[in-house]
């Protein structure tokens, strides 16, 4: 086993990377600023290591509003234990690789690996997009709402660096019709929605996008007939869609979304399963990706079988599930 | 692992190949003619093929209707895609063993071994009942519908020839009372369509039948009240059933089959949880069984508690379930 | 593999047992009798091996009725069948370690090895409160009825022996409202009822308990208004509850549960999964624990979401959830 996993890994480690999904923010890249120090860029923007701490008993509130060096110590206090998870797997190759930390992290080794480590990034090799050249990055996905301007990557482009980031565009927001905050991109009938969804994926394109990406429960499509999605767009603009009239419009939308990939060609990426703040007082006091995330089971044969049906077999559509790996997953243990 | 697979094939190996399920045409044996070429033996009748194929760009047009040799070109070209495979370690095994082709398939290779394989099947030791001989099958079961006359059974038992090829009872078709083609076997009440089951169960045993197959998507089971299976029997007879009916009728009919099994002593065998045709332009265009079927999870335990309840402790029933096994399943890469 | 679990196995063979949930009956203990002989200790108790034994046509009257060798013989003729299966390397465990048998168990080896073990267990280091103390066990927890009046503990304590067994609290009979022997510990109302479980609580800690233990098909939890709690204890004590109404009763308590459990500090245990009963024929004739319990499909993300939101985030609560391991069940091979 582990001889056929580092056959594969010798004859894959010099290939640059093309990563085609991912969340990291276009800003750093468009200012290339130094990392400030170690404890914002590893432990409180990574929602798996904030909740293995949280499940061994470490209060969310000292790990995000400390001082830094607190938040790494209390870190270190536990870095045992990532021991056997894919996230200690992440982190040992991180500091070893990477940082050139030789010690193992501990209460002791927290401090002087802390300064070492804030040292390293004052210098130009570890400014952002030196990092994105050492790691041989061929082309690197972010991930953007639908109304995002992407100056980042304006200005990522304007700046003559020859790094490529290009956005993905992810439309959820438009089709949470039953919040609150629901933003119809200003148009005042379906078909204007839809008008100005097309210019937005247009937009993107120019940018370099090349994909979609959305992100949901179940993996639901069915088309519905033009006057209910008017409909349920007029309800929506009263503020006055249910939960349900959601479900039903995204199902539609979801239709949409792959007919106008028939058209400009953007890959559709759907990624489905992932019940999301499942922890509400988490959720209430820090806000989304703090770890409250739980993959359920998804049925994708019976719910994607209306969108395939209607373009699946045309060979201009290019469709990726992402599914929650549960075995995976389950590696990172976890509280509920 | 592998030491132990190959000790458990060697052990194994010599003896004889009993097969109680499969899907071969009994024509082929009663006849026993000499099969024309490669495409229409190897790539055309095999859905696990076209689907690969089919899902990696390959119309399923030219796979199904072009010339023999062209279709060969193009299975030949898309070998690659097998490698790793259960389909590949199959025909692998099958061109090397049985056929005797030591050069690998590839574009270039395709037309030399087209005609190598061609060669041989015209020679007798590749007539079908010669291979039925050097297989060293004791027993053939194959898969027939309710109302087959079974010639081709009937012919090989005529015919002299030792090799033991049994029917198997497959009533599908006579449960499905919402379809339009739905055939009673002439009978004019529920009773009556019992009866001719039973008779036809009988005929099958009398050619050797040793059991009967049900596929269902679930194995849901539950008896009806006997005027409410004749009230559903007769609303099907004036094409008036509904697949909720249906999905009553079956489950009802289930539990007599497993009632007659202990009677006549046949083996029941159920089938669970493929869902059939989810492709609908392939099935419209191709028909069943050109690659669109796809694993679902199913229910046994709740499902199958009333038919097991009512005749799962008597010794005399045996009944066997298939499920579709996703891990083995997903090793053959397919669209949905 | 068998390297790691060799490496894994040494580590830890010589740390004393500590037995969080099991079915020891304290009896046993507290009265410290020689045990009988082989059949009532190793055969009869076991739903894992009457299951299996079943499965392959050995009847249950011929298990738990026969006189002890001849149940003994049964088991030996068929001990083949244990091959492979956890029951098997249980079993080949105890006799070889426990019991110094040296032959392997067949038709033949069934009657001396009955003698074997019936002389050994006549002998003073095969006393329970022996072999309790030989297994180095530290502490081991029974699982007990909400209502016991826990007199073997009491024996126990008194007895001045140091073993250390101690009580779980499991009132799954009281949340079963819609069954005909429902018990409300004399309660005359819903807060009663609350009040003489949090009573029954105090009681199992005095002796010792640190948990308490819930056996659910599915963890449903849901709070209910106070009125609607009251509303369905009354039709309980009137006999009119339905199973619906138990449903909601049983989620409404899990949640009174967890409550409880921050006052007084038990850890809450879940057992979910286990479809008990499933041959009613079996049930019927020989009661439950018999071997017809199947574990099913359980869904514990949104089932557990209200009581983990209402008391997951509290430092003083401690869950612990059970789950039924499909894959390892799936390696006692038996029939549903």
């Amino acid at each position: 086993m582990r001889r056929v996993a580092r056959a594969l890994y010798e004859e894959t480690r010099d290939l640059p990377i093309v990563s085609p999904h991912g969340h990291v923010d276009p800003r750093i890249l468009a200012e290339n600023a130094p990392f400030s120090e170690p404890a914002s860029l590893i432990v409180q923007p990574d929602h798996y290591i904030l909740r293995l701490l949280y499940a061994n008993g470490v209060p969310l509130e000292a790990l995000l509003k400390s001082e830094p060096r607190r938040v790494w110590q209390l870190f270190a206090e536990h870095y045992y234990l990532f021991r056997g998870t894919p996230s200690g797997a992440w982190l040992d190759y991180e500091l070893n690789e990477v940082f050139s930390i030789r010690s193992s992290v501990s209460a002791e080794t927290a401090s002087p690996i802390y300064d070492q480590i804030s040292e390293k990034l004052q210098s130009p090799e570890f400014r952002p997009r030196a990092l994105f050249e050492r790691f041989n990055i061929e082309v690197l996905a972010t991930t953007d709402a639908a109304t995002d301007r992407l100056e980042h990557h304006c200005a990522i482009r304007e700046s003559g660096w020859k790094g490529r980031v290009i956005p993905t565009f992810r439309p959820d927001a438009l089709f949470k019709i039953s919040s609150p905050g629901f933003d119809a991109l200003g148009a005042r009938d379906y078909s204007g929605l839809v008008r100005a969804i097309a210019d937005r994926r247009a937009y993107f394109k120019q940018l370099g996008a090349t994909a979609t990406d959305h992100a949901v429960l179940e993996p639901y499509t069915a088309a519905l007939p033009e006057e209910e999605a008017e409909r349920l767009f007029q309800r929506a603009r009263q503020g006055e869609a249910t939960p349900d009239d959601e479900r039903r419009f995204t199902a539609h939308l979801l239709m949409e979304m792959a007919r106008l990939s028939l058209a400009d060609g953007l890959v559709m990426q759907i990624h489905a399963g992932a019940l999301r703040d499942h922890n509400r007082a988490v959720f209430e006091r820090f806000g989304p990706d703090m770890g409250g995330d739980i993959p359920v089971a998804t049925e994708f044969t019976r719910n994607l079988r209306p969108l395939l049906n209607a373009y699946g077999n045309d060979p201009r559509f290019t469709l990726v599930v992402f599914t929650q790996n549960a075995r995976v997953s389950s590696l990172n243990p976890a509280v509920l």
